[in-house]
């Protein structure tokens, strides 16, 4: 005999908003500034070397005392002024980090205490440098399900301390830094469908040089101590899988969300490598005027946190008005990538 | 002048399924046995004490060269095949763990690779023990917001790897397994409001020891190798806050889902520790007659595996019925929780 079901069909879900949209941004640049003369003085490389192959003029490095909850918490605070959320309305925070310092516990329970948000459900995620357009999209989805009803998602990380500062591949990429966004419920669509994906085949072309358990184990010298937990990453591999891949999912997230690239008020691409950016731009044939995020020139790549700290920046310096659309594009490690079309807080 | 946007309120935004539902569970025990008398030759223990203390007998313990993505992948056929879904129809996988060796990139988009779905949104969160009921939560807003049809959901830990074997407080408790989930549209509720929150006030209560960054600086000799990476636990008060916070939070899912105590079918709690669940049951005062998970005796704690791996064990026993209704809640560092009832697959 099977045990039978007590009372099927009697459940009920949640029902959340109609729609959501991003009600405001928060970024925070670290103090230290590294400028590519700095970087020279590790690496065999030049100034203009760097400008040119990735468009990086300076970028910020965190304090070493300096954690991923401080810059989270420091880029939290303007985006939910912004937003005109107190942090007791937060129904729920999402990081997007792979620098925090522990396999757990994970950062947003810190960083929901911190900002006085404490008790809201606050957990992780890792998807890399699409890691903030996922948050988006799972916040969106959070919002829409009735599972919250304003959602903090932050992108952040200190990249600095898992860069091999001798690596000439990386170490005059990768920055620190960290991007807030303010997501809630709304009337009317202010969050595009989003278009993601990852490719395990190209797992190892951005990755941590050494597992933690080849660390551990010490398999060989080369698998030992912290040198070998920084980043490696195949840059050509990575670069031709960017430009070639990443504009047909831009213009993926366009067409479905139901408009044309005339439409959009800015291209918000996550802030790799200025090559990629003008490479993407050629192949997304996007009109001349539309306004593009280029703000890893003075902020290098900051991995999950480039994408808020483009915005705010834009928003702030008056480059794109407020409500208009925004295409945004993160891709990286995984390789994951997520791309929607948002309306602008 | 500040910049007009051009196309305001033209944006759509997707469309998901009315409700979700769980249709299928797979789980993944590693063949190492790991008995209370094995333990005892690593602490001042004994077989008598941790049965009494705990409820665990023996737990399993993965291979040194078992991964989490190959015990994800283990798990995850059978949950694919109970479902009746091939990988290829996959919208995204979620892997809940603490335990993937690497800080970039996520096991997600490996194990789609691994498992014919190679291409799919695929990324990790981190919200330890209650990873997996997080992940349910996610993956049924994605659904229905219409950001994937089927989400595979796996909760996976090789906790054995973060154990100090010579720690009396967690080297009896902790072990390795996968369980997973194959969440879906319905047409009627199959998956009720998660009940979530986290307290940072508790943060310290369980966690990796030392961070990456006090072990790169080696500050002191407590901080150096990867021992200062395993996990320590201030056992009295995770008890404390389990026993008295979550049943509350299990009678709030009760709620929220417009069902009565008397109507599960199950009672599938986070296996963290067999006293845990007894005092838990005590304050809920549930029905008599609600089989309760305890496969905690025979697995060990798993951490984000746990309760699919109870699920798949309750189902394949024939212990609660296909159809009926089952309270599951998630509780561990961050601290962090998460329950929902949902309908058993
Ligand atoms: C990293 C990157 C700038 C390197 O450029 P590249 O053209 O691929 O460089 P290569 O490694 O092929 O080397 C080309 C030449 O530059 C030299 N070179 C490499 N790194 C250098 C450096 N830091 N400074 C100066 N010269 C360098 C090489 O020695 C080689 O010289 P050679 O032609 O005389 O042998 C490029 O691959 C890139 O931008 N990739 C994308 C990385 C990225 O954005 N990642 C983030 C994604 S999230
Ligand atoms: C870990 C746990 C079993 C320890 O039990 P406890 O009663 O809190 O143990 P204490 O550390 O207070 O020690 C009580 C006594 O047991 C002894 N003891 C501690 N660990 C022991 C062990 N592994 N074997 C034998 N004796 C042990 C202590 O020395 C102490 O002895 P004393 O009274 O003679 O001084 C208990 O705290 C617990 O179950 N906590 C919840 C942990 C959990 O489930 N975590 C997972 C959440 S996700």
């Amino acid at each position: 005999m099977t045990v039978q079901p007590k009372a099927t069909g009697t459940l009920s879900s949640g029902d959340g908003a109609r729609h959501s949209r991003i009600y405001g941004v928060g970024g925070y640049r670290p103090e230290r500034l590294i400028t590519n003369e700095e970087v020279c003085t590790w690496i065999d490389s030049s100034d203009e070397w760097i400008r040119e192959r990735s468009g990086i003029v300076t970028r910020r490095w965190a304090r070493e005392d300096e954690t991923v909850i401080d810059m989270a918490e420091a880029a939290s605070r303007p985006a939910l002024e912004m937003a005109g959320i107190a942090p007791q309305q937060l129904g729920a925070v999402v990081v997007a980090t792979v620098t925090h310092p522990y396999q757990t516990p994970a950062a947003g329970p810190l960083l929901a205490t911190r900002l006085g948000a404490g008790g809201v459900p606050a957990f992780d995620i890792s998807a890399a440098c699409a890691g903030y357009c996922h948050a988006i999209s799972l916040a969106s989805d959070m919002v829409r399900g009735g599972s919250a009803e304003y959602v903090l998602v932050v992108g952040v990380e200190k990249l600095s301390e898992i860069t091999d500062k001798h690596d000439r591949g990386t170490s005059f990429i990768l920055a620190d830094g960290a991007g807030a966004a303010v997501v809630g419920p709304s009337d009317t669509p202010g969050i595009g469908p989003t278009v993601w994906g990852s490719d395990g085949e190209k797992w190892d072309t951005i990755r941590q040089r050494r597992s933690w358990t080849q660390i551990r184990e010490g398999e060989s010298t080369d698998d030992v101590g912290m040198d070998a937990a920084t980043l490696q990453m195949a840059g050509q591999s990575v670069f031709r899988w960017a430009v070639w891949s990443m504009a047909p999912v831009c213009q993926q997230a366009i067409d479905k969300a139901g408009i044309t690239a005339a439409d959009l008020d800015a291209f918000i691409p996550h802030q790799a490598n200025m090559r990629i950016i003008d490479a993407m731009l050629k192949q997304l044939k996007l009109p001349e005027d539309i306004p593009v995020a280029r703000d890893i020139a003075e902020t290098g790549n900051t991995s999950a946190a480039s994408i808020p700290l483009a915005t705010e920046r834009m928003i702030r310096e008056g480059e794109v008005p407020r409500g208009g659309l925004a295409l945004q594009v993160g891709f990286g490690a995984g390789l994951a990538y997520a791309a929607q079309v948002v309306v602008l807080p």
